[in-house]
């Protein structure tokens, strides 16, 4: 008898990889508007090697790269190379967050899916990695907070994907056992091979994004209890284990 | 021969106190919209002592009130103790920034006022202290950044106001002297007196905040050489004195 539905948030629920590349562009473009010019080519080359080499959590991706194009006018093409860099460091910030405030939506299966699985009486909590003020901030602007019963993010817990650990927390937490328990996430490594290892009841969602290995045709030693490509498909799931 | 106009920026080119008590009162709404039952007047006396007491730059103003709420649950009227501080974090982040993105706009006799110095031929500067980005940021979103030749923020000078070398340093970077200076502020303390230490000539806007001195009823013992109720008057008096 299944209990409790479980999901991942970044490109399980929205298109998070996506949101953030069109918001980063978006900063980037707010920084010629506002009048340097350089070529915006190698300014999202330069600004998505600093998210690789810092993380994306690192709240100076700006900072960083304007000082790298003050450093070297001739690769950016920069013409007035003696800019003014915390203009355009609010510039690039201003520009990524309002695109990311105007943009940011669930995937166009995800309403209906929490509406039914609401309906029928499951309790819906997220289980997520990340930094809590962030992740609450999308679950509000997603408008979907309200489905859930409880939320788990890893920097509240202090425990964090991959480990199984974080998961038995989360279940305890609910009084749920695995079995009466299906889980859903786009990423092997992080969200199927913990809760499978648990025996949490395991959904993988082909979001095509970067970590589907569709896209990146990883093989891995383990699989999903199911494979679905749209969340139409959870719900079919659901019942033919309850 | 009048050659530069500087602004001061919060209060004199915008209602910034007033946008800052929106904002605060936005996120204040936004938490309780997300679920928390509070009284809203408490919330408002509690999150305004805490600006007196920590200052308005500091990052963590709703953290700090909600921590407080949780503390003592009857002051502040919740029925439900035991929520989660992040989520609610996070609602009144973004409510504070929703409102300060949204309702930021010079007042109204701002722009013309811009559009017929710049006419003329004066070189339009700012002078301001605060933090570069925040300020830029406003700038940015008042839409006013192009008309200033020059701008300067006390974090990246390394000087603040009232430190008349502030004010120097400037006039120095312009090339202008003084007596070829006009300053604009709504502050006696930090505009008027160091400006007019230095021999710029001074101009003291009314805004009717809690620094005019005809709101605070405070006696000084130096005058600005013109005081206006409107920027529609700065134009003459700088006319009269060229």
């Amino acid at each position: 008898m299944i209990r409790l539905i479980g999901f991942d948030l970044d490109d399980t629920l929205f298109d998070a990889t996506e949101l953030a590349t069109q918001a980063r562009i978006g900063g980037l473009k707010k920084i010629q508007e506002c009048g340097l010019n350089y070529s915006l080519q190698e300014g999202i080359n330069g600004l998505f090697e600093i998210v690789k080499e810092f993380g994306s959590n690192y709240t100076k991706h700006y900072d960083t790269l304007l000082k790298r194009m003050k450093n070297d006018p001739i690769k950016y093409e920069i013409t007035m190379p003696d800019f003014k860099i915390p203009k355009y460091i609010a510039a690039g910030i201003m520009g990524y967050h309002d695109v990311k405030v105007k943009k940011i939506k669930p995937f166009k299966d995800v309403m209906d899916c929490l509406v039914d699985l609401q309906k029928i009486g499951y309790q819906i909590i997220l289980i997520s990695d990340g930094r809590a003020i962030k992740q609450y901030e999308k679950l509000h602007r997603l408008n979907i907070l309200h489905f859930f019963t409880e939320i788990f993010i890893s920097e509240e817990v202090g425990l964090k994907k991959p480990d199984p650990e974080f998961f038995n927390y989360c279940l305890r937490e609910m009084d749920v056992l695995p079995s009466e328990t299906v889980y859903i996430g786009d990423r092997m490594d992080r969200d199927i091979e913990p809760a499978n290892s648990i025996g949490i009841n395991t959904v993988l969602i082909h979001r095509k994004g970067k970590y589907d290995p569709i896209i990146n045709g990883k093989k891995y030693r383990y699989q999903a209890d199911r494979e679905i490509s749209s969340l139409e498909e959870l719900m079919p799931f659901v019942k033919s284990i309850s």
